[in-house]
């Protein structure tokens, strides 16, 4: 059985606030190979809906990539001076073909048989294959992957890493550049990680959230 | 200036390994009232595009109210015997109302008038509000709250917390008992969140992900 070494209270909820979406990231503050590799393995821990993992994290460090990318992000600095960019692409269109690899993963995984996993197979393909329509399936991988960056930004506030998630860019041109769309996938969102400047205004903001009351409700 | 202080990565990392979506909960133990506040503050803290927060986080620990959802979520038992039921419901229409009451708030919050808004706000409405079909505005709103749901499970993780999200339910039904339609209002995904029980099964099954290298590339 996994160990169970929680963190305060008070230590989640500070680096919660201490995060903030930074705008100025210092150019010549790279994060290192350990952080980094942490980083990547809690992308890959991210939950999905049935575990279908209907996403690719594409990590952007290829300076000439990103010069690319800028044009077709607004011209926003984030995408050139933070450390390191991951693009969140989500599958354009899930098939079976999808859920049989999930199938065959968790039957190798767990030391069963492709055989005894086929009411789980039914249920993936009757619920979110065959119910769904192809756009009712990318909304839906789309989401998914906010599942992804959710768990990726507070990640990287627990470690006391920078991040700033962006939606203000251009799918298709990301597509196009990254190749993503021959290999099935389309760009949804971007985070771009790294350690903030020191000058960035945007740090000491009071963080803007509706009263609590408005958001949760109690029943 | 909000002071850092990170959690070690192998801490971070040992959370995400020891969450597991739960299926059977000790429904004799409850979150305790200071565990519980903290974590409704971390859903309030969630990021969302351009802060806009298209949410809403319905925590139901009434068992009667529990007891109707459980025929809407296919008997699943996590619904009546975990300590709290949340509900992540979205925005079913964005409208330029609610970019108006991000606005005010922002003003309020960070001291500036709306009026020095103006650019943000007309930033927000070409992006979000008129850019987008009415149904691509509901997408969009149901990504945020994968955002949301994918901060709250790695919240719920560190603080040693277990934690089932749910897709497999009727939102129809759970917005007419919950009465989220009227509100503007749909549901998108459930997490139950209480303490494992000792005898659940899934808590020993290795735990089902692609190879990194299927998921993560490098560019």
């Amino acid at each position: 059985m996994k160990p169970n070494n929680p963190v305060p209270a008070e230590q989640l909820l500070g680096q919660l606030h201490w995060r903030y979406a930074t705008k100025q990231f210092d150019p010549s503050r790279k994060i290192d190979a350990h952080t980094w590799a942490a980083l990547e393995e809690a992308l890959t821990l991210s939950a999905s809906s049935g575990g279908l993992q209907p996403w690719a994290f594409i990590v952007v460090t290829d300076q000439n990539i990103r010069a690319k990318l800028l044009p077709a992000s607004f011209g926003q600095p984030q995408i050139t001076t933070a450390s390191h960019l991951v693009v969140f692409a989500a599958r354009t269109d899930l098939t079976e073909a999808d859920v049989d690899a999930h199938i065959a993963r968790t039957a190798e995984v767990q030391g069963v048989s492709v055989e005894a996993l086929a009411p789980f197979r039914a249920s993936l393909i009757g619920g979110l294959v065959a119910a769904k329509n192809a756009m009712e399936r990318r909304a839906w991988a789309a989401k998914q992957t906010g599942i992804a960056l959710g768990n990726f930004l507070a990640s990287v506030a627990l470690l006391g890493v920078d991040a700033c998630p962006m939606e203000g860019f251009l799918p298709p041109q990301y597509d196009e550049i990254l190749g993503l769309g021959e290999q099935g996938f389309t760009s949804v969102s971007l985070c771009a990680v790294g350690y903030r400047s020191p000058g960035d205004p945007y740090a000491a903001r009071p963080k803007v959230r509706f009263p609590k009351d408005r958001v949760i409700f109690h029943v």
